[in-house]
C-alpha cells in the first residue's frame, strides 16, 4: 500500500499518517518526491486500514499494490484447478458441453432434451427449477418438482445435471438432488448463499455478476473457497453495458484474464451473453478459441413455446449444428470435446 | 404488445404468428405498411408470451406497449404513498434525514452518533449490523449484538432507527429489533429476500442496485408490494458507469422520473452515490432541490477510525453544515426539515 | 511514478528498470516490501514513459502520482476563472442562464425566442448553425445563413450567443459571427478543431464527451489553453450509461469535482442531459443547488415543431416557470440571476 | 413508426395527432388496445417527425421500426462488399492481417518492421503520422514526415500501407500518400471529416467509436457512402464499459451481428481492444473464430522504446508466434491468410 501525501500536506500531517501506521504494526518508507511526499506501507494489509487512511488531513490518495484476492489467485495456487462432476473434468484437456433449457418445464421436455443434447455430445445437461426472474409474475420455476424431474431425467439418460440455486435456505435441499450447483449472475455478490455454499462439499459454477469486475467476481469466489469448499467454476456470461443491440455484452477478454489471475476454470454462456439465437453459435466458437474450460448453452425442444428465455435457446438442430461448428475449432487447439 | 415481422416475411409465417395468437386468447389487428406487415396484439399481457413471439420465424421485434409494474406504478395508484415510522413520515411534507456510520461498531459509537445526529435535526438513526462487504476478509458486522446496541441506543436518545437486513432467514430477527428494515443494492435482485420481506409488516427502504435499470428497481419494489407489505420506500444510491472519479455516478434524475412512474417515496443516499466526503454536502443540496423525499448520510464520530466506509463518512460538526447548508433549500421548495 | 515489481521479478529485472530510469534522467527510491519491490521514480513527468515501464519484464503495473492536467488544474491557478462575454460573466456571483432553440430555422423562430428568453430573464441566447447529427438524412442546421440569423436577431434584441462549431476550417466565419463558441460532446476529442480555437480570441463552452471522464475532459480543455485562449467554460451534459430511460445520465457530481479540480467554471445543460422536457426543471435546480455556474436550456416557440431535440425543449412558458422555480434556490445560495 | 398514446389521452388529443400526420402525408392505422390506443404511421419516415410526435400532448412514446442506416444495410445490398487495396481484398475468403506501430517513429523503426511482418505473413502494413492523444503533452505524430516515411517503406518492401487522418484539411495530403485511410475511434462521430472521406476514391477503415452503439456506427458509415464513396471496412475495437482490468471491453459479438446488418467487411483491433499484450494473441483467435475478415495488430520492433502505447504491442517474435497460433483456426473455417 502507499500512501500519496497532497501538494500542500504539513509537516504535521505527514507525521500523523507516520504514526498511525507504526501504532498499526506497519513499517514505513518515506520517499519524498518533487511535488509529493509518498509513504510506502509494508506489512501485512489489514482490513479497513486503506479506508482510515483515506480520510486523514493531507491524503491525497492510497494505492492498493497487491491484489486483495487469496485462495483464487494464480499467485496462491500455480497450478490451474480441475474440478470433478461424475466423469466430467472441468479445467483438463477436455472442453466441457453443458446444455438444457433455461427453465424446467416438464418432465417430458427435460427427457427429450436431454437425449438429444447427449447424442449431440454434451457431456452435462442444465435446466432451472429455482428461476429468479426480474418480474414476480414471470414463470419462477417448479421448483422442488422441477429437482425431481432433473434427478430422474439425468439418471435415465446417464448424463450429469447442474442447476441454479437462488436461497441460502434451499443450498441443502438442491445439493442433495444436484450433481453441480449454480450461481447466478444477481446472486454473485449474495453473500450469505455464497457462504453456505462454500459449507458443503459440492461443485458449484459462479456466474460473473451483470456489473461485477473480475476482481469482484474473484472476491465472490473467494467467499466460498474460504468456507472451505474449492470445487469452484467461474462462468463469464455477458456484462452491462450502453449498448442495447445484444442483451448483454459478451467480455471474452476476461477468460485470458482470469486464466492468468486465478487457478481456477471457466466456462463462457454465450446464450445469456448475446440474448440472440443467432449468435450463439459465433460466439461459442470464439469462446471455445480464446481459451475456456467449457460453453453453457440453452437448448429447448420448441423454443416458441419455451416459459423463460425462449429468443435465446437453441433447437435440437441448431445445436447439432453448433457442435459440429466448434469441434475442429477444439482440435486444433489441441483439446478434445 | 406490437409484433413488427420482418421485410421478408412469408404469408405463411404472417399467418402463424396470426393463429398462435388467437390460440392464446388475444385480439389481432394487422397493419400492412409500405416496408413491414405489423400486429397490434389486444388483451391482458401473458408471461412468456413477448419471448415465445420472438423466436417465431419471420418475426423481427416484439415491441411492448405497457410498462411491466403494476402496484409500484402511479397508473395504479395516482396519490403518493406516504410511509409511517414512529413519528416520522416518507412521502409528505418534511424531508427526513436519516443519518450514522455505515456499521455499528461499539454502543459508545453508536450513542454518541445518535445524540449528535438527533441534535443536529436527523430525524432516523441508521448503522449496519450486517455488512455485505466485497471481501470475505472485510469487517461483517457485529450481526445480533449490533441490533442490541442499535435497539438499546434508539430508545435511549429517542430516535428511530433503519438497518439492513442481507438474509432471508433473519428477515424475522431483524424485523423483531428495527423500525424499518433495508435492502442494499446489492441485494435489489434477491428476490428470496424480498418476498420474505414482503411478508411481514414493517416498513422498509429499496435501495437501487449498482447497475439496475428504474423498471428493474420498481419491478423489485413490485416483489415486495405483490406479497402485502406497501410500505416500500426506494433510495437511489449512484449507479455503475465507466467514471471512476466518484465511487458511483449518482443519478438524480431518476428521482424526478421516479416520482412521475410511481407513488412511492424516494430517497437518496450521496455518501454512497459519490463516495468522496466532499461531494456529499453539495449533492445533498442537489437531492433536495431536485425534489427527493429525504436523505441518507453516513455520519461517524471519527472517520478516520471507522471500520468500513470511512472516506464517505462525515464528522458531526460536517454533518451540523450539512443540516444548515440544505436547511434554506429545503424551506424555499415549501417543505420542512 | 511508482513501478511496482511483480512478485517472482528477478534482480536483474528489477536492475533493469532502475538503470533505464537513471538513463532517462529519474531520481530513484527503491522499497522492498514483503511480496513486492517498488520503485519510486522522481523526477519530472515525460510523455510516454509510463508506458515504455509497463512492458519490461518483471514489472506489474505502474502507478501515475500526479495529474495529467496543468493549465486547468486548481493546483496550478488557485483563483476561479471569471470569462466574460459582453456583460455577461462566467464564474462569478451570477448564475448564467443561456437558453434558445437547439437548431436556428428562421429569422422569426429566433427573433420571437430571443425575446422571450430576455425577458423572463435569460442572459445569452443560444442556437445552432451547424449541426452534427447521427444520420446525414436529418437537417443539419442552416449554416452561414443560421449565422447571419443569430447576429441580427442578438444585435436586434440586445443580448449575446454562443453557437456550435464543427469544423476546424470554420472556426474564423464561425467566431467572427458569434459572441462565444461551443464544442458539443460528440468533438470533445476533435484535438484539430480544439487547437484551433485556442488560437483565437474568443470565449469557448467546452461540453463534456458523452463517455469522457473527468480527466480527459479537463485533458480536452488544456488542449485549448495550451494554444493560449484561457477563456474556456466548461459543461456537463450527462454521460453515456446502461440506463435508458434518460436520454443520457446527468453527472452533477461532476459540478463540484470539477470545482476542486480545476479553476474553470462550469455550466449543466439539463435539456440533453435528460432528453425529457419533464426533468428539465427539476434538474434544473439540482444543478444550481449543487454549484453550477450556468444553466444551458432548450427552448422553442412550438417544441412539435422544431427541426431538432423537440421532445427536451420547452416552450415559452414553461421556461418561465423554470425562471420562477429556480429564482428563489439561486438566492439562498448567496448568488444571483 | 407506431405511436403509442398514453392512459388517459382524449379523444382531442388522439385526434390533434391524426391530422398532423395526414397533414405531412402519412398514412395511418388506427388500433385502440384496451388501456392504450396505437396509432400505425405508414408512409416514408422523414426526418425530425419523430421528434414532433412526441411532444404532442397526449403522446407516451413513439416507436421506430424501421433501421435508420440504409446504404449500408444488408437489406438495401445482400451480398457482401469487397474493398480491394493493392492485391488485398477486405471480406473476401482471406483473412486481412494488417499490422505495425501505433505510431511513425523512424524510418528504421518502419522499414524494420514492415520486413517482418511481411515475412510473418502480414498483407498490410499500418503507422500513424497523425495520432490523436488525451493529452496535449503526449506525442503527437511526425505528421507528413511520417506520410513520407511510410509511403517510401511500403514501396521498398512491397506491403500497402494504412493511415490515420484526423483532420478534415488533411485527407487530400493523406490519401495522396496512403494505400488505405483510417479514422479513429475518436473521430467516429467526426461528421465533417467523414464527409470529405466520402468525397475522395479511396478505402478507409472507419473504427467504432468507444461509445457507440452498432446502430451509430452504421450510421457514421452512411456519412462517407451516401457521398459517394463506397470503400468501407469497420473495425471494432472495444468500448467503454465499467471494467478497468482491460483498457476496453473488446464487443465480440458486434462482429456476427454486422454481418446480418451490414454487407460491409469488419475487422478486429484486439490490440486497442484489451490493451494489454498477453490478451492480443488470445483475442486474435477469438475474432477469428467469430468470423471477422481481418485483424489490426500493433506490432513495434522495441516495445519498451515505443512512443505511443507500448504495453499492447506485440514484439516480432510475439508476432510471428501470433500467426502460427491463428493459421489453424483460419484453415478449420474454410478461409485462408
Amino acid at each position: 500500500m502507499i500512501v500519496v501525501m497532497n501538494g500542500k500536506a504539513s509537516e504535521a500531517q505527514i507525521r500523523h499518517v507516520q504514526e498511525k501506521l507504526r501504532e498499526w504494526g506497519f513499517g514505513i518508507h518515506l520517499s519524498q518526491g518533487v511535488e509529493r511526499t509518498i509513504i510506502g506501507v509494508i506489512g501485512q494489509k489489514k482490513s479497513g486500514i486503506m479506508e482510515s487512511l483515506e480520510v486523514m488531513d493531507g491524503v491525497e490518495k492510497v494505492v492498493p499494490i497487491l491484489q486483495p484476492f487469496k485462495l483464487s489467485s494464480r499467485e496462491f495456487k500455480p497450478a490451474t484447478t480441475t474440478v470433478t462432476v461424475g466423469n466430467v473434468k472441468f479445467g483438463g484437456e477436455k472442453v466441457v458441453l453443458i446444455a438444457g433449457p433455461c427453465a424446467v418445464e416438464t418432465e417430458d421436455q427435460m427427457l427429450e432434451t436431454a437425449k438429444a443434447v447427449k447424442q449431440a455430445g454434451a457431456s452435462m445437461l442444465r435446466g432451472g427449477a429455482f428461476k429468479p426472474r426480474t418480474s414476480p409474475y414471470a414463470f419462477q420455476g417448479l421448483e422442488k418438482e422441477g429437482l425431481q424431474i432433473l434427478k430422474s431425467v439425468s439418471r435415465e439418460v446417464g448424463i450429469s445435471f447442474v442447476t441454479e440455486v437462488v436461497n441460502p435456505m434451499e443450498v441443502e435441499l438442491v445439493a442433495e438432488y444436484a450433481d453441480m450447483l449454480q450461481v447466478g449472475a444477481r446472486n454473485m455478490q449474495n453473500f450469505t448463499l455464497l457462504r453456505e455454499i462454500g459449507k458443503i462439499n459440492k461443485p458449484v459454477i459462479l456466474k460473473r455478476g451483470l456489473a461485477a469486475t473480475v476482481e469482484e467476481w474473484l472476491m465472490a469466489a473467494e467467499y466460498i473457497l474460504n468456507e472451505g469448499n474449492y470445487q469452484v467454476v467461474l462462468c463469464e456470461r455477458g456484462i452491462r453495458t450502453y449498448e442495447t443491440a445484444t442483451r448483454n455484452t459478451l467480455d471474452l477478454s476476461a477468460v485470458p484474464l482470469v486464466k492468468r489471475l486465478s487457478h481456477l476454470p471457466i466456462l463462457v454462456d454465450p446464450s445469456h451473453g448475446t440474448g440472440k439465437r443467432q449468435l450463439v453459435t459465433p460466439l461459442s466458437r470464439a469462446a471455445i478459441a480464446v481459451g475456456c474450460d467449457g460453453l453453457l448453452i440453452e437448448v429447448h425442444p420448441n423454443p416458441e413455446n419455451a416459459l423463460s428465455d425462449g429468443p435465446q435457446s437453441l433447437n435440437f438442430e441448431e445445436f447439432r449444428n453448433l457442435m459440429a461448428d466448434i469441434r475442429p475449432i477444439v482440435q486444433v487447439l489441441g483439446r478434445d470435446l
